[in-house]
């Protein structure tokens, strides 16, 4: 069975990891798509595509399954969105997802999905950890050490920092 | 003379009807154009432009006046929105719109818009009738009965409700 | 039953409505997709959405029948057309087409195509007629008299041998 | 020494003319960056890339400098947004600017930075002006007499008095 | 008065500026509108938009007028063409083109085009110059020293021999 | 050291698995590129990202290295593309690529590219592939197995002959 979890990872946490490692369970292939893979440099997606992708094959690597990790740039087309991603993809047979859009719009197409039990998530969550990273406290433990590395060899928490302040072009 | 109208239609309620059977006196034929055509799955864009043309449809029949139905993309450049809608669209010799940015695009273009009288705008609103689906209020004596047709033959509160609980795609 | 003729209709022929005729007899109602609307003003798409659908309103209105022209703008992603095709029009049971792409997409998604008989298609094409024009030959014969009036009334026999010698911008 | 200059000067002011005098004392050449070139008709972006470049013209005349002013439209994808920006200018040396986005994408890509001091940014602010626009108040005396040509010309005012009453399409 | 002359200038040669020279015998200030400035890397369109500036910028230095150079992105909606030109340009007078779809496409808009007499187009062209530079013949000659300049120092030639043996991504 | 291997595949042969090989032999990981990931359905790009990426994914198992498989859409902004490219990869040190424009356009960024000996080209090349698809000539020695299992699973050959015919959506 090939499962398919989408997400933004904005940056991937330890919340993200345990949603893998209980599908790793459940499916002998594993896919990862990357959501909104267009999108850095602003407050809610500081991270590019590569960077995101760096952060989540450390983790995908130690579950001893095979996987694919895949950007998935937005469409501005809801309409379209899931024959878009299974044309980009390598064929899936479940989705996991807690995402309200993205299991309204599988759903509506006749695909399963199951919605893994989120792992802590008033404290593993993507905009709280940006948020520390902003207000400059430590967000290290709430991600696995691979990403800490990724985060600080671009120096994701400076970018940031100065973006918050303005993160229109102009 | 031909009349074009131009609404989002999310959804067509009898406030828009009021608006085309008053068009409907004045004009030969009636264009409608369907505004941002390609949004779909949000909260204050819930139908796809098939789904809502389709709720137009029924009521134009009525009126027994010829009439066309268009879906209409944004395109993300007001300067060139006019030139864009003259180009998808026949003839027309007058607007009808109540939108601030219609009219003021229009007007800058040389051409003549109406205003229609609002049929109780505080109650025929596309925002209200969405707010009343969302809170399992009853909406559905505010539209046509072929639009609640519509509405439940695609799912269409159940849809609403739950991208209300995000409507992003990540 | 609703069945979806799709066309670029440059321009709108005799053969098209050879067709038309055909299908009014099977369906209940027609949709008229006009397939790369966002084209106008190339030696081989030398008319706008607007203008086509001028043309072809004239041809369904003797039909007796229910009917919607919708302009379909390109997408340029293949695997995602059929879901965009769907989500701007209302629902159909049937697609007409003689395209052998639009025939290989609709049948991989699962929908029934019927191939229409070409009506006398050395003599009724888009091609052909577009030739004729450039060249000075007389082609209105092959068209309904009321394409000849939306041609004559924009200029599109001129417009059509002017971008004959350069139809790129630069 | 060549130098960028960007920003959106919706509308320009004399704010952005004083840093304009600035750079002028630096570089033999100024580039001027017009950023969201793409925009005009909403409240915070109402005026085109072309009115913004008829009011900046004036004053970059006034400097005895050789200049360009170039329309810049958003890419909508930061992470390319230094290489766009790079391959629609003529080569420059040093950028000036005082948006924290943009001086992020530049340092990440290497290229020098400087934030020029603001000249009484309280008072200077394009957001300011437009509120006096939008507010009936007086905004003639914050800006070049240029450039209250250029926006009575255009009827800014009045444009923005009603697109303020709601800036999307529908 | 203020003349448009629209090119796509790859190179920009003796011919253009012929053309220029003539232009500002009757402009008082000459709009030169880069046309397809996203493209390069071809070989029909080597240079960047903003390597194009850089050659251009030198020869109307030498016309003694105020002028602009803006670079004009295609749209691939040339219905809507003229109206995006106007929102990237101040406003202008007349266009100066002798391209058949520029010519027509300002014609249908109400717009005055002058076709430019071609100085000695069988050796002032630019497909002529692109294929000289390919097949190592002396081209410099036709163009003027200063885009003998940008071309030297980007590696022009190089660029265009390389990628004349496949300009397709892939 | 982690090296880049960008083509389109359509379909993945034994030519690509030799290099594959080869690169296998100096990097420790693999990227694989699938370059006009939007494309598919047309004669030159016959298959799906998805399909491409099954196709490749076989061959990098055996391989016993760490790969990545990423669809690279295409940008038609050549100045940009590598800015886009990197964005969506993992940090690499060395592109792998016989395409000219690739090669150039990672050359003036300065980063290192190879070019990988090409294995029997006369022989494995996807045009020449897609040629005995169409022709009905046997393919199935120059891909490796589990390609032929993806092509047949899609009815690639059928598909590839049905839009042979015609490729354009009308």
């Amino acid at each position: 069975m090939r499962g398919l979890y989408i997400g933004r990872f904005q940056p991937f946490h330890l919340g993200h990891q345990a949603v893998l490692e209980r599908i790793a369970l459940e499916a002998d292939e594993i896919i990862v798509g990357i959501g909104s893979a267009q999108a850095s440099h602003t407050t809610s997606n500081p991270f590019t595509a590569g960077e995101r992708l760096a952060m989540i094959s450390g983790a995908l690597r130690k579950l001893g399954k095979w996987f694919y990790i895949i950007p998935l740039p937005d469409l501005e087309r809801n309409a379209v969105w899931v024959a878009h991603v299974r044309s980009m993809l390598p064929p899936f047979d479940l989705v996991y997802s807690s995402n309200p859009l993205v299991i309204q719009l599988f759903s509506e197409a006749g695909i399963e999905v199951r919605k893994p039990p989120l792992f802590r998530r008033e404290v593993y969550s993507g905009t709280a950890i940006r948020e520390m990273m902003m207000a400059g406290d430590d967000w290290r433990a709430l991600v696995p050490p691979g990403v800490v590395s990724v985060i600080e060899e671009v120096g994701g928490v400076e970018r940031l920092r100065n973006i918050s302040q303005g993160d229109r072009p102009f």
